[in-house]
């Protein structure tokens, strides 16, 4: 089966929102075996959205329509593809109930474009928004099936993993077995691991290994099509064994963790608890440990220094310490990260202090970062990372250099 | 003109990334009067590439293509191209030098197939590039305009800002003056916005009205054409003084501008200070607040009180009122809003404390969350947020909803 994913909205065109919805299904559709050769992406315009979807029943045989089904009038998609399908439409009675219940629970004032909302296309496999009042739909037509998904993100990712992903898989003839794997390296360029492994790649049919670089990693995503999972899986491990002994000392982890989500991981894992203290990350650190469910037992808290005072009136930074190194020094980071570490009684303390730019800082160019790190059991360090990104681009790295050299940290232990 | 997007790259396809590409240069074309019709998104294959390229020449009169100019051997836009065209390619000096000098600097090991990122098609303008190796192009031919930018946004963005979107004003025969202005509302659905704007949403012609739901806002994109720019103006002034009457209370700024932005602005101008203390957002508050450049008057900094250790130890809570009334309590934020204000002697000190889900706490319902906000000159208050998203969804919303009801407080201090 092929997909062509088509996003519907002049939103799209005008650069107000990403695409992010045809991301979320091709990574749901390359899981399932469905290849996907095209998006297309056409504004809330009768005609042009009626000639994409021509010329994507020349080239695909399952077609994904998202956005357009919302309550104002610029709304189309299904409009226009039950013209194109010469069907009518008709009121769905569970959606249309599910509509006014949500209006009446949450007092709020319903406006009478949200009853266009629960018409559904006649003959059509309706799709349920457990999330928003539009529901979704499934539509065979000849050689060619039809689904139409809600705009809004958190409102179709539900819908499709719930009801539309297995719409799609009963009427898959399964020939193969798909497995995938993602390989995550950090603190190594593209062209560099690309080099490392050019026989690799230059020798690859199946599995497939493809490179990626992006926001200061690099992945390799390996494919195996076999015909039992057993056998792709070991086609998987095979070629993941050839790769990690040739960059195998920049691997981090797979699929779709994070450096974040690996070191929560080795903490939850020895029972360690951590504390922050943060002078250009302002808090990032610390948000993005929090952004994870049950890391309640790892992470107790710590500060934003993002002032000098700061510094020294919530962490105790001595002021001769500023006077003498500077806020951008390994003393400042260290002092820094033991303070914060005590003054909660964890079992980590982990700074940052540095410029993140534009701008230098106290004759240090912007980018250069101090990541300090204090043990209960060993002796504190710090680490100076160099950067040439953005402000923020600076900020997130120091983030993920953080991460990277307090795992580097825990696993060195384990070899002791 | 009108232009077709097309980004290269299986990568895309796979879902591996989003095509943030597409959104930008759309923004950027629709400011200079470009109309974007479609999106495309193809993968590395030679076949179905020359194949987009085709129907888009049918329906564009200029094609920009992003991605397919690295390193690698599954980079292969700019011969495909060349090959489209009929030319041939040749070895860019500038680029070429460039690359060497690069890896002279750094200090970094050149592998060989960064040679090839220096090739480009033969009478093509060259695009420089300032963040990375492989150079864009610019040509003519025929009837229709061809653009080559690289994938990488860090690259491609300023490429294009620098570059490109001049190459493409010196094409234009300018008709008329376009001018677009971006309405931002808080704290109010989208098809509310749309019934109480329904007699202007369905008048308009030109200035277009395109209201747009995401993230917990709304936006109304305003778009007017004329032949000249006072006039178009004119026209925006016009059609908002009626939108501003009708929705105006949840009128918050415009443009890209964000409720944090906003705030960072009256604090600039009032010369006010700030302080947070945080318990769900974790941080992402000041964070936020961090990644403005020359945020250092305003913010002082604060701390992150995850655990409720961290709210007595960092935050002097009484442990009687966490025992009492619980962390997600009214007493709670307001202490913490006061005691993070005081001990860094801030003008104002805000605070959130509540259950940020996916699970209730102390017996409230996950998005239960409580702001409080402390001023040096006025009582203390705190205001109850109920809101029903994801974990992160809730950490988010708390952020805008703190900037939103200190903004609002700042404001009606004014009005006294």
């Amino acid at each position: 089966m092929k997909a062509e994913i088509i996003g519907v909205g002049t939103e799209l065109l005008l650069g107000q929102i990403a695409n992010t919805n045809a991301q979320y299904l091709s990574g749901e559709l390359a899981e399932i075996g469905v290849n996907v050769y095209f998006h297309t992406v056409v504004g809330d315009n009768p005609s042009r959205l009626a000639d994409a979807i021509k010329q994507a029943e020349k080239r695909a045989d399952l077609l994904i329509f998202t956005g357009g089904l919302g309550p104002t009038k610029d709304d189309l998609t299904k409009e226009i593809i039950a013209g194109h399908l010469q069907r009518e439409m008709e009121t769905d009675n569970d959606a249309w109930e599910k509509i006014q219940d949500y209006f009446k629970r949450t007092g709020r004032y319903m406006t009478a474009n949200n009853e266009k909302q629960a018409r559904v296309i006649i003959g059509a496999k309706v799709l349920p928004n457990e999330h928003g009042m539009a529901p979704g739909m499934f539509i065979k037509e000849g050689p060619c099936f039809y689904m139409l998904l809600p705009g809004p993100p958190h409102e179709m990712k539900p819908m499709f993993r719930t009801y539309g992903r297995q719409a799609i898989i009963d009427q898959l003839e399964t020939v193969d077995c798909i497995e995938s794997r993602v390989l995550r390296f950090f603190n190594i360029g593209e062209a560099e691991i690309a080099e490392r492994l050019s026989d690799i790649i230059d020798a690859q049919t199946n599995p497939t290994v493809a490179p990626l670089a992006g926001d200061g990693e690099v992945t390799i995503r390996l494919t195996a099509r076999s015909d039992s999972k057993d056998k792709a899986v070991a086609m998987l491990n095979d070629i993941e064994k050839q790769i990690q002994e040739k960059a195998g000392e920049h691997f981090y982890g797979y699929n779709d963790t994070s450096l974040m989500a690996e070191l929560l991981k080795v903490l939850e894992n020895r029972e360690l608890t951590i504390a922050a203290a943060e002078s250009l990350t302002g808090g990032l650190f610390q948000s993005e440990m929090t952004s994870v469910v049950g890391v309640s037992t790892m992470l107790l808290g710590g500060i934003v220094c993002y002032s000098n005072e700061a510094k020294v009136k919530l962490c105790d930074v001595k002021p001769e310490t500023l006077e003498k190194y500077g806020a951008v020094s390994e003393q400042c980071a260290i002092e820094l990260a033991e303070n914060v570490r005590m003054s909660l009684n964890a079992d980590i303390g982990i700074s940052f202090t540095g410029a993140a730019g534009p701008d230098s800082l106290e004759g240090h160019p912007a980018g250069t970062v101090w990541i300090g790190m204090s043990f209960k059991d060993r002796e504190s360090k710090a680490i100076l990372a160099k950067m040439a990104g953005t402000r923020n681009g600076n900020r997130r790295r120091s983030v993920k250099m953080g991460c990277y050299y307090l795992l580097k940290e825990l696993k060195e232990l384990d070899k002791k």
